[in-house]
Protein backbone atom coordinates (compact mmCIF):
# COMPACT_ATOMS: atom_id res chain seq x y z
CA UNK A 1 0.00 0.00 0.00
CA UNK A 2 2.94 2.41 0.06
CA UNK A 3 3.58 3.26 -3.46
CA UNK A 4 -0.02 3.54 -3.86
CA UNK A 5 -0.21 5.67 -1.23
CA UNK A 6 2.66 7.88 -2.16
CA UNK A 7 0.78 7.85 -5.80
CA UNK A 8 -1.92 8.90 -5.50
CA UNK A 9 -1.72 10.71 -2.55
CA UNK A 10 2.06 11.84 -1.90
CA UNK A 11 3.92 10.78 0.78
CA UNK A 12 2.60 10.79 4.27
CA UNK A 13 -1.11 10.86 4.19
CA UNK A 14 -2.73 8.60 6.14
CA UNK A 15 -4.67 5.63 3.92
CA UNK A 16 -6.75 5.02 6.66
CA UNK A 17 -8.41 8.08 6.95
CA UNK A 18 -8.49 8.26 3.07
CA UNK A 19 -10.04 5.07 3.14
CA UNK A 20 -12.69 6.10 5.39
CA UNK A 21 -13.68 9.64 3.75
CA UNK A 22 -13.28 9.30 0.24
CA UNK A 23 -15.39 6.15 0.15
CA UNK A 24 -17.02 5.59 2.94
CA UNK A 25 -20.51 5.89 0.51
CA UNK A 26 -19.62 2.89 -1.14
CA UNK A 27 -18.02 0.69 1.13
CA UNK A 28 -15.10 -0.39 -0.92
CA UNK A 29 -11.42 0.13 -0.17
CA UNK A 30 -9.12 2.82 -1.96
CA UNK A 31 -7.60 -0.26 -4.27
CA UNK A 32 -10.89 -1.84 -5.14
CA UNK A 33 -12.04 1.84 -6.11
CA UNK A 34 -9.22 2.41 -8.06
CA UNK A 35 -9.30 -0.86 -9.87
CA UNK A 36 -13.29 -0.94 -10.45
CA UNK A 37 -12.12 2.94 -11.85
CA UNK A 38 -10.10 1.38 -14.07
CA UNK A 39 -12.67 -1.39 -15.12
CA UNK A 40 -15.27 1.18 -15.90
CA UNK A 41 -12.69 3.21 -18.37
CA UNK A 42 -12.52 -0.25 -20.21
CA UNK A 43 -16.16 -1.48 -20.31
CA UNK A 44 -16.65 2.21 -21.83
CA UNK A 45 -14.16 1.46 -24.47
CA UNK A 46 -14.99 -2.13 -24.98
CA UNK A 47 -18.91 -1.49 -25.49
CA UNK A 48 -18.22 1.27 -28.17
CA UNK A 49 -15.45 -0.75 -29.68
CA UNK A 50 -18.45 -3.34 -29.83
CA UNK A 51 -21.06 -1.10 -31.77
CA UNK A 52 -18.31 -0.07 -34.23
CA UNK A 53 -17.69 -3.33 -34.56
CA UNK A 54 -20.79 -4.71 -34.90
CA UNK A 55 -21.78 -1.77 -37.54
CA UNK A 56 -18.20 -3.40 -39.41
CA UNK A 57 -19.65 -6.79 -39.88
CA UNK A 58 -22.90 -5.57 -41.11
CA UNK A 59 -24.66 -6.91 -38.00
CA UNK A 60 -25.66 -3.20 -36.76
CA UNK A 61 -27.40 -0.79 -39.21
CA UNK A 62 -24.87 1.74 -40.57
CA UNK A 63 -25.73 5.22 -38.51
CA UNK A 64 -23.16 7.96 -38.97
CA UNK A 65 -24.40 9.71 -35.83
CA UNK A 66 -23.94 6.46 -33.64
CA UNK A 67 -20.03 6.04 -35.24
CA UNK A 68 -19.38 9.13 -34.34
CA UNK A 69 -20.59 9.20 -30.60
CA UNK A 70 -18.57 5.12 -30.69
CA UNK A 71 -15.79 6.82 -31.83
CA UNK A 72 -15.82 10.22 -30.34
CA UNK A 73 -16.01 8.03 -26.38
CA UNK A 74 -13.41 5.87 -26.86
CA UNK A 75 -11.05 8.73 -27.99
CA UNK A 76 -12.19 10.45 -24.88
CA UNK A 77 -11.50 7.38 -23.04
CA UNK A 78 -8.18 6.75 -24.11
CA UNK A 79 -7.48 10.50 -22.97
CA UNK A 80 -8.39 10.39 -19.82
CA UNK A 81 -6.00 11.20 -17.10
CA UNK A 82 -4.25 8.59 -15.57
CA UNK A 83 -2.99 9.78 -12.62
CA UNK A 84 -5.62 8.92 -10.44
CA UNK A 85 -6.62 5.59 -12.21
CA UNK A 86 -3.73 3.49 -13.13
CA UNK A 87 -2.58 4.31 -9.72
CA UNK A 88 1.37 2.77 -8.95
CA UNK A 89 0.58 -0.43 -6.51
CA UNK A 90 -2.70 -1.83 -7.80
CA UNK A 91 -1.40 -4.52 -10.42
CA UNK A 92 -2.02 -8.08 -10.81
CA UNK A 93 -1.72 -9.94 -7.76
CA UNK A 94 -1.42 -7.16 -5.28
CA UNK A 95 -4.81 -6.05 -5.99
CA UNK A 96 -7.92 -8.09 -6.09
CA UNK A 97 -9.24 -8.52 -9.60
CA UNK A 98 -6.93 -6.18 -11.85
CA UNK A 99 -5.25 -7.58 -14.04
CA UNK A 100 -2.68 -4.52 -14.99
CA UNK A 101 0.43 -5.51 -15.36
CA UNK A 102 3.73 -4.28 -13.62
CA UNK A 103 4.65 -3.15 -16.94
CA UNK A 104 2.41 -0.72 -16.62
CA UNK A 105 4.75 1.28 -14.09
CA UNK A 106 8.17 0.08 -15.06
CA UNK A 107 7.26 1.17 -18.73
CA UNK A 108 4.99 4.39 -18.31
CA UNK A 109 6.39 5.94 -21.90
CA UNK A 110 5.61 2.63 -23.86
CA UNK A 111 1.88 2.06 -21.97
CA UNK A 112 1.02 6.07 -22.67
CA UNK A 113 1.98 5.03 -25.90
CA UNK A 114 -0.97 2.64 -26.26
CA UNK A 115 -3.07 4.94 -25.49
CA UNK A 116 -2.03 7.38 -28.06
CA UNK A 117 -2.57 4.67 -30.72
CA UNK A 118 -6.42 4.16 -29.41
CA UNK A 119 -6.70 8.25 -29.32
CA UNK A 120 -5.46 8.54 -32.55
CA UNK A 121 -7.14 5.41 -34.17
CA UNK A 122 -10.77 6.44 -32.36
CA UNK A 123 -10.41 10.11 -34.20
CA UNK A 124 -9.24 8.32 -37.21
CA UNK A 125 -12.66 6.51 -37.23
CA UNK A 126 -15.15 9.79 -36.30
CA UNK A 127 -16.58 10.50 -39.60
CA UNK A 128 -16.23 7.42 -41.08
CA UNK A 129 -18.70 7.63 -43.67
CA UNK A 130 -20.27 4.03 -44.37
CA UNK A 131 -19.76 0.40 -43.57
CA UNK A 132 -16.70 -0.49 -45.34
CA UNK A 133 -15.22 2.99 -43.51
CA UNK A 134 -16.20 2.04 -40.28
CA UNK A 135 -14.36 -1.90 -41.14
CA UNK A 136 -11.47 -0.25 -42.43
CA UNK A 137 -11.08 2.05 -39.36
CA UNK A 138 -11.71 -1.26 -36.74
CA UNK A 139 -8.53 -2.74 -37.57
CA UNK A 140 -6.65 0.44 -35.86
CA UNK A 141 -8.76 0.22 -32.96
CA UNK A 142 -8.69 -3.24 -32.42
CA UNK A 143 -4.76 -3.94 -32.98
CA UNK A 144 -4.70 -0.60 -30.52
CA UNK A 145 -6.50 -2.56 -28.15
CA UNK A 146 -5.11 -5.91 -28.71
CA UNK A 147 -1.45 -4.49 -28.80
CA UNK A 148 -1.65 -2.66 -25.45
CA UNK A 149 -3.42 -5.89 -23.69
CA UNK A 150 -0.47 -8.16 -25.34
CA UNK A 151 1.88 -5.91 -23.77
CA UNK A 152 0.09 -4.80 -20.44
CA UNK A 153 -2.49 -6.91 -19.74
CA UNK A 154 -2.13 -10.09 -17.95
CA UNK A 155 -4.29 -13.56 -17.95
CA UNK A 156 -7.18 -13.96 -16.36
CA UNK A 157 -7.93 -13.84 -13.05
CA UNK B 1 -37.66 -2.80 -26.71
CA UNK B 2 -39.08 -0.54 -29.93
CA UNK B 3 -37.56 2.67 -28.75
CA UNK B 4 -34.70 1.31 -27.77
CA UNK B 5 -34.05 -0.19 -31.37
CA UNK B 6 -35.13 3.14 -32.99
CA UNK B 7 -33.04 5.22 -31.27
CA UNK B 8 -29.70 3.12 -31.13
CA UNK B 9 -29.75 1.52 -34.45
CA UNK B 10 -32.38 3.07 -36.60
CA UNK B 11 -35.76 1.48 -37.46
CA UNK B 12 -35.90 -2.19 -38.40
CA UNK B 13 -32.67 -3.65 -37.63
CA UNK B 14 -33.53 -7.00 -35.48
CA UNK B 15 -32.52 -6.49 -31.73
CA UNK B 16 -31.90 -10.44 -31.41
CA UNK B 17 -29.06 -10.15 -33.82
CA UNK B 18 -27.90 -7.40 -32.39
CA UNK B 19 -27.80 -8.69 -28.93
CA UNK B 20 -26.02 -12.00 -30.39
CA UNK B 21 -22.98 -9.94 -32.32
CA UNK B 22 -22.49 -7.00 -30.41
CA UNK B 23 -23.03 -8.61 -26.61
CA UNK B 24 -22.12 -11.88 -27.21
CA UNK B 25 -18.45 -11.78 -25.86
CA UNK B 26 -20.36 -10.44 -22.16
CA UNK B 27 -23.49 -12.35 -22.20
CA UNK B 28 -25.08 -9.16 -21.13
CA UNK B 29 -28.34 -7.83 -22.91
CA UNK B 30 -28.62 -4.79 -25.03
CA UNK B 31 -30.54 -2.99 -22.46
CA UNK B 32 -28.15 -4.49 -19.54
CA UNK B 33 -24.92 -3.20 -21.64
CA UNK B 34 -26.55 0.48 -21.91
CA UNK B 35 -27.24 0.86 -18.31
CA UNK B 36 -24.07 -0.59 -17.84
CA UNK B 37 -22.26 2.13 -19.65
CA UNK B 38 -24.28 4.26 -17.85
CA UNK B 39 -23.13 3.20 -14.73
CA UNK B 40 -19.30 3.75 -15.55
CA UNK B 41 -19.82 7.15 -16.88
CA UNK B 42 -21.66 7.87 -13.20
CA UNK B 43 -18.98 5.68 -11.32
CA UNK B 44 -15.75 7.45 -13.19
CA UNK B 45 -17.56 10.44 -12.12
CA UNK B 46 -18.22 9.89 -8.39
CA UNK B 47 -14.98 8.27 -7.47
CA UNK B 48 -13.21 11.61 -8.63
CA UNK B 49 -15.42 13.84 -7.22
CA UNK B 50 -14.74 11.56 -4.09
CA UNK B 51 -10.97 12.30 -4.35
CA UNK B 52 -11.88 16.26 -4.96
CA UNK B 53 -13.92 16.28 -1.98
CA UNK B 54 -11.77 14.42 -0.09
CA UNK B 55 -9.13 17.20 -0.27
CA UNK B 56 -11.72 20.00 0.08
CA UNK B 57 -12.10 18.38 3.71
CA UNK B 58 -8.72 17.97 4.53
CA UNK B 59 -9.07 14.40 4.90
CA UNK B 60 -6.59 13.64 1.94
CA UNK B 61 -3.52 15.86 0.75
CA UNK B 62 -3.63 18.59 -1.36
CA UNK B 63 -1.63 17.34 -4.59
CA UNK B 64 -2.16 19.61 -7.58
CA UNK B 65 -1.55 17.06 -10.44
CA UNK B 66 -4.15 14.89 -8.73
CA UNK B 67 -6.69 17.73 -8.26
CA UNK B 68 -6.36 18.68 -11.95
CA UNK B 69 -6.52 14.88 -13.10
CA UNK B 70 -9.65 14.35 -10.86
CA UNK B 71 -11.22 17.57 -12.57
CA UNK B 72 -10.31 16.71 -16.32
CA UNK B 73 -11.84 13.61 -15.73
CA UNK B 74 -14.78 14.43 -14.23
CA UNK B 75 -15.29 16.89 -17.57
CA UNK B 76 -14.19 14.92 -19.98
CA UNK B 77 -17.00 12.50 -18.70
CA UNK B 78 -19.55 15.07 -18.68
CA UNK B 79 -18.62 15.69 -22.27
CA UNK B 80 -19.67 12.25 -23.14
CA UNK B 81 -21.27 11.63 -26.61
CA UNK B 82 -24.90 10.68 -25.29
CA UNK B 83 -26.16 8.70 -28.38
CA UNK B 84 -24.83 5.26 -27.27
CA UNK B 85 -25.24 5.32 -23.29
CA UNK B 86 -28.43 7.44 -23.01
CA UNK B 87 -30.69 5.38 -25.36
CA UNK B 88 -34.26 5.86 -25.17
CA UNK B 89 -36.54 3.05 -24.06
CA UNK B 90 -33.96 2.35 -21.01
CA UNK B 91 -35.29 4.52 -17.96
CA UNK B 92 -36.20 3.04 -14.43
CA UNK B 93 -38.94 0.97 -14.45
CA UNK B 94 -37.88 -0.88 -17.58
CA UNK B 95 -34.55 -1.73 -17.68
CA UNK B 96 -33.36 -3.60 -14.67
CA UNK B 97 -31.05 -1.47 -12.52
CA UNK B 98 -31.78 1.79 -14.26
CA UNK B 99 -32.67 4.76 -12.16
CA UNK B 100 -33.14 7.30 -15.25
CA UNK B 101 -36.55 8.79 -14.88
CA UNK B 102 -38.35 9.28 -18.11
CA UNK B 103 -37.02 13.24 -18.25
CA UNK B 104 -34.16 11.97 -19.31
CA UNK B 105 -35.74 11.83 -23.03
CA UNK B 106 -39.18 13.88 -22.84
CA UNK B 107 -36.85 16.61 -21.73
CA UNK B 108 -33.34 16.73 -23.45
CA UNK B 109 -32.61 19.99 -23.36
CA UNK B 110 -33.06 20.04 -19.76
CA UNK B 111 -31.30 17.22 -19.29
CA UNK B 112 -28.60 18.35 -21.47
CA UNK B 113 -28.05 21.71 -19.30
CA UNK B 114 -27.01 20.11 -16.33
CA UNK B 115 -24.12 17.83 -18.23
CA UNK B 116 -23.17 21.04 -19.24
CA UNK B 117 -23.30 22.63 -16.16
CA UNK B 118 -21.30 19.96 -14.57
CA UNK B 119 -18.73 20.59 -17.58
CA UNK B 120 -18.48 24.02 -16.49
CA UNK B 121 -18.09 23.45 -12.99
CA UNK B 122 -15.51 20.73 -13.44
CA UNK B 123 -13.54 22.73 -15.89
CA UNK B 124 -13.31 25.44 -13.44
CA UNK B 125 -12.10 23.38 -10.71
CA UNK B 126 -8.44 22.93 -13.05
CA UNK B 127 -5.92 24.57 -11.90
CA UNK B 128 -7.32 24.74 -8.27
CA UNK B 129 -4.21 26.23 -6.50
CA UNK B 130 -5.10 24.81 -3.17
CA UNK B 131 -6.98 23.22 -0.76
CA UNK B 132 -9.73 26.37 0.16
CA UNK B 133 -10.10 26.80 -3.80
CA UNK B 134 -10.59 22.79 -4.54
CA UNK B 135 -13.81 23.54 -1.57
CA UNK B 136 -15.06 26.81 -3.70
CA UNK B 137 -15.02 24.62 -6.61
CA UNK B 138 -16.53 21.69 -5.03
CA UNK B 139 -19.75 24.09 -4.69
CA UNK B 140 -19.81 23.94 -8.19
CA UNK B 141 -19.55 20.45 -8.90
CA UNK B 142 -21.72 18.72 -6.08
CA UNK B 143 -24.37 21.10 -7.04
CA UNK B 144 -24.30 20.26 -10.56
CA UNK B 145 -24.39 16.64 -9.27
CA UNK B 146 -27.08 16.80 -6.67
CA UNK B 147 -29.33 18.97 -9.94
CA UNK B 148 -29.07 16.14 -11.74
CA UNK B 149 -29.92 13.97 -9.76
CA UNK B 150 -32.78 16.02 -8.39
CA UNK B 151 -34.71 16.02 -11.57
CA UNK B 152 -33.61 13.10 -13.84
CA UNK B 153 -32.65 10.21 -11.21
CA UNK B 154 -35.20 8.20 -9.80
CA UNK B 155 -35.42 6.36 -6.09
CA UNK B 156 -33.44 3.72 -5.42
CA UNK B 157 -34.04 0.11 -6.75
Amino acid sequence: MRNLTKSILGAGTCMAIVATAVFADSHVSPTKAIVDARHAQMQLISYHTGILGAIAKGEMEYDSAIVDAAASNIREMAKLQRATIWVEGTEQGVAADSRAKAEVWSDPDGFSQKFTDLENASSAMVGAADMAAVGAGMAGIGGACKACHDDYRGPKN
